[in-house]
């Protein structure tokens, strides 16, 4: 198993991680089977969306702000519980095919960790299942 | 590692696709293991939800309308941010464990394609990891 | 594969299962690899999030009550399309990374079972497959 050191620099920011994903992938030697990314955090998420143009993010990320306001009447006294919501809401992992050596993504797809409540320094781990012979 | 197609015919919709995944995963000759089952596509998601129903995902389809509204002051140009949130919020992939050859699923659980940006010919991949001996 | 059961006491409660997976994934004997926990219900959920502080879990489910009011015009006749539209946003099921025979987790993090429409009797399936030599 890897693990991806992701340094965040706003308080809220999606990056782009598919290259480091998919070096982790090549080094795991392993052709066919799955890739799982996952996050070690709370107040963070992982998802595949689009990488081409930056304002998809942007507009994913503002919508969130919109669902889970980080004012609000929260009884958890740290002040992000805004942050804990969207890392359900995106979920904390993605899982992806793995073919000839590669995570399998379509033609507009990366894959994104999503700070809720950075700056902070983050790790995600990479583990890859082979699908046998 | 095996491919669905999936044909849309309305820009939201929810197609049932469990009949296709339970063949491929019969097919892979795995017995125990996970079913992982991944749209390759940024305006699109794959959930479980109930399939007795068809209500169930209609309604679910309209609050993701309300949670992700079509108009709205998004960024991105192509007029299709709302099908990238609810890609997002829905999520891309749904993971199934594997038991006699056979997605586990509950009485009421189906496996649905959720098209959020149609009518458009869509693909969603199935690889199935086997649990070892 | 293994199942626990879960038993709810209230319509809508976290119930946290971090403790019954991880005894899971000790018996499965696998060190290195993926462990799925997947919920059989469309009804319910499965997330990642702190465990540390039960504020957090019950302003997630506060959150979640407001994007998937109880009362609205929908048009699935039992009463729990609020239940369903929450099944989808949480996801049915979490999937980890397995190191030394444990799930990775980060200091916060637990695992959840999330109950939407109870009180029931509820089961999640424990699978867990081996990341190879």
């Amino acid at each position: 198993m890897e693990s991806i050191e992701v340094t965040t620099k706003s308080r809220t920011e999606a990056v782009d991680i598919t290259e480091e994903v998919q070096a982790a992938v090549s080094r795991s030697q392993v052709s066919q089977g799955i890739v799982l990314v996952s996050s070690l955090h709370t107040t963070a998420g992982m998802t595949v969306n689009e990488h081409a143009d930056p304002d998809v993010m942007d507009d994913l990320m503002g919508a969130l702000d919109r669902l889970a306001p980080r004012r609000g009447s929260y009884a958890h006294s740290e002040g992000n519980s805004d942050a804990h919501i969207k890392a359900t809401l995106v979920g904390l992992s993605v899982s992806l095919p793995v073919e000839s050596g590669r995570a399998s993504l379509g033609t507009w797809q990366g894959i994104f960790f999503c700070e809720f409540d950075g700056p902070r320094r983050r790790r995600v781990l990479v583990q890859v299942v082979p699908a046998g012979s």
